[in-house]
């Protein structure tokens, strides 16, 4: 079952042609997550061919525009491709009033509703919940307020072993009570254990984004042992100041929040433009942490 | 002297990774005349290598969002890029309403200032006149207001044949007084006709564009005999009624007004993404018009 990050825009405010501003699209299983929508998210999605219809929730981490202008562009397409189902937009309180400009000069003849789930928690809050799946919105620390979010695939029950299925003539009731991790009593009255009958699952697999953001150790619980961790890093360690100044993070501390949530591995994006040659983030990353990888668009990492 | 259009979006709602929404920048001499701007448009300004602080006009045709969903990432972009200079955007009221609405949520921190020159004229209307240029605004006829765009080179003065300056030790003043077109009377009181001491200037060069509208004949006489026409074609015949139901043009009807205005050359775009071959519009537009071509993205037509 799929649980695939795709970047769809890995630059910062600057887009150029080689990294668009902010986007990402999480596959869970056949749906895909949409994290951000930077000035022409929609077109990258056509060159990732994702299908738009395959997308019934947006998150957004905050209303700076390099995070949300393509929302207009993607909403009117949807239409115009004849969407019915239901968009769910998550967002703070900002999000709420570019959508009402969008409804108010845009959406004539819309033929599917918005659903917006105003983010106002500022602490670990569950934003959505379905089958496979949890997501959870957690505070930033940015210069507007800002948020990151965590998906957690769900435990699932464990896997039969076909074998015991016509062993044991099992029906679908004794399957259902196994798989939940019962054990089986024979006709005989033999007690099988559940480990004989049985394999584990998958472990469920998670990942978080957190972008933008300044050094903020306040993430680190929520986050914690990952299997990918999405953290901003705006600049270099010779730049730290400026990231200070403008509430971004440094690869380094990016790095450093890596390390000590114990995630299994880091991928770093919103890149400066001022940077012509990226590896000297991803060098001064790794020292703390090495399983740092950089982020590049229509780049998709299975997790 | 440079008069040449980039076109940077020639497809129409459903932009394409191979067709972006509308977008031209039309240079003379050094400046580039930005009209409409469709997401992705600051991406296809730098792709065409076209610097943004050389633009210093917008103008835009209709308040539809695949002509002006790029307005704000391009009004972000130039801040970023430390711009000071005066932005000036031509456009009907609504424009003023999409402005106001980056105005209030997006504008922290802008350095510079827009001039928002309101349209609300339905005749023929000049927008902007400097030493090289005049444009006017027109209107066309849609499902919404919009306005078509006539950019008319001025004209200049004659070139002084550069011998007759040393045969006749001209001053600055005689020469200024020769380019205007009059005649040169030498110290023996001998009249040399202005046509031996000059070669007129270049023609002046003109452009309209026209989109989005319906076959609308009264364009015919604002477009009337210019170098170069833009005009939207979203559909083939066999379309037309659906064309006409939604205030669009087929590639005929585009033709039809080329060749009723008597213009040079016409340029056909805005094409719906329903035509996998574009070859059928052309040879529709072609039947009636035989100088018609197809716009292609981040390609340049010299005027």
């Amino acid at each position: 079952m799929n649980f695939d990050l795709t970047i769809l825009g890995s630059g910062s405010a600057l887009p150029t042609s080689r990294r668009y501003s902010t986007a990402h699209a999480l596959k869970v299983y056949e749906r895909f997550f949409l994290i951000d929508c930077g000035e022409g998210t929609q077109l990258q999605l056509r060159k990732a061919k994702i299908k738009l219809s395959r997308i019934n929730h947006i998150f957004i981490s905050h209303a700076h525009g390099d995070h949300v202008f393509g929302l207009f562009g993607l909403l009117s397409t949807m239409n115009l491709l004849g969407r019915t189902a239901v968009l769910n937009i998550h967002g703070g309180p900002d999000v709420q009033k570019i959508l009402n400009f969008y409804f108010d000069q845009f959406s004539e003849g819309m033929q599917y509703k918005v659903v917006v789930n105003i983010i106002n928690n500022r602490s670990f809050n569950l934003l959505h919940s379905d089958k496979n799946l949890e997501v959870y919105s957690f505070p930033l620390k940015h210069r507007v307020p800002a948020w990151g979010f965590l998906f957690n695939e769900k435990e699932k029950d464990a896997n039969i072993v076909k074998e015991v299925i016509t062993k044991y003539k099992l029906s679908i009731k004794n399957i259902v009570s196994i798989k939940r991790g019962n054990d089986f009593i024979t006709d005989t009255g033999e007690r099988i254990p559940n480990a004989q009958l049985t394999v584990p699952a998958m472990p469920p697999r998670s990942f978080a984004f957190c972008s933008d953001t300044a050094y903020y150790e306040r993430i680190i619980k929520w986050v914690e042992g990952v299997d990918l961790l999405y953290h901003e890093a705006t600049f270099a360690n010779a730049d730290r100041k400026i990231a200070k100044q403008t509430d971004h993070s440094t690869a380094q501390q990016a790095a450093s929040i890596a390390k000590k949530a114990g995630v299994k591995k880091l991928l770093i994006g919103h890149f400066s433009n001022r940077y012509s040659d990226l590896d000297l983030l991803l060098r001064e990353a790794r020292e703390v942490f090495p399983e740092t990888y950089l982020a590049e668009d229509l780049e998709t990492h299975t997790i």
